[in-house]
């Protein structure tokens, strides 16, 4: 089966494959500075009525510049090599289909544009979705950690996961 | 740009296209019965390493049998036609890029099969990836219900969209 999309936009960040991106978003970002935002083709720009009534939204996205390849068992850099999991129980973006997903913060709609809660791909990333987060149908408060629980480094690798700047 | 997927698996559900799909999870499911799962291409197995210390997944998936046209501005087929809101704002899966996202309970894993909790798609739907939902990083727990919670009826419309089964 063959399954082809479309860039149905553009993903804003300040971060570029020179610059490099963090792993997470950072969330020390000031929103003022509007940094983060996504330029829906106006094509589809009827399609964002009410949009603004959602606190946070899903942005699907296609990984365009993928730095390393694609292997099924993987060690996340930011456990320096002391744990491998399995590709599907990380989020690592080399993936047989590079779509990303985040979680953001919506912060506005202006026409075709929606800025947004700041998150870790490069400036220029093709948009294929947009889906509105909803409270109950996704934020499961019962969610764990996963195989990061057992780390013994634990508190200080979820600063790395939630993007938290800090002293290492 | 050219942005071209595989199927790395297929989703196993009781729901096909004669029988219809509800438009969420059922809720009142039994999970001994074992009806929801997903088949990865082996190939893939050893990306499942450590998945099973996740209590829920993100599960990306191709929606392969559209039945209604994509459209900017959609009822939801909940509100009785009372409330047009734009497509980016609904989760109707038809989309420009018809990729669906469901968040699951996972149950086991079981060579390349992953049992989970209910999902609204078809049997043998094309599964297009596998991620881990992280506490924190994607549990928004002052997310909101967007427009949903502008509705007379939300209560009742609530129990529609986390399919929970209840009398008219």
């Amino acid at each position: 089966m063959s399954i082809c999309l479309q860039e149905i936009g553009t993903i804003h960040t300040p971060y570029s494959l020179a610059s490099g991106a963090p792993y997470q978003p950072v969330s020390d970002n000031d929103p003022a500075q509007r940094q983060f935002y996504v330029e829906l083709d106006p094509a589809y720009a009827a399609g964002l009525h009410r949009l603004d009534s959602y606190a946070y939204l899903y942005l699907l996205f296609y990984v365009d510049r993928l730095t390393k390849p694609c292997r099924m068992q993987i060690s996340p850099p930011w456990t320096d090599g002391a744990v491998t999991v399995g590709l599907f129980a990380s989020r690592s973006p080399a993936r047989p289909n590079p779509i990303g997903l985040s979680v953001v913060r919506l912060l506005s709609v202006e026409g075709a544009r929606i800025y947004t809660s700041p998150l870790d791909v490069f400036d220029n990333t093709p948009l294929l979705d947009i889906k509105p987060y909803i409270r109950d149908l996704d934020t499961k408060t019962d969610a764990n950690y996963g195989w990061i629980d057992d780390l013994p480094d634990k508190e200080h690798l979820m600063l790395h996961i939630l993007g938290i700047p800090h002293e290492f």
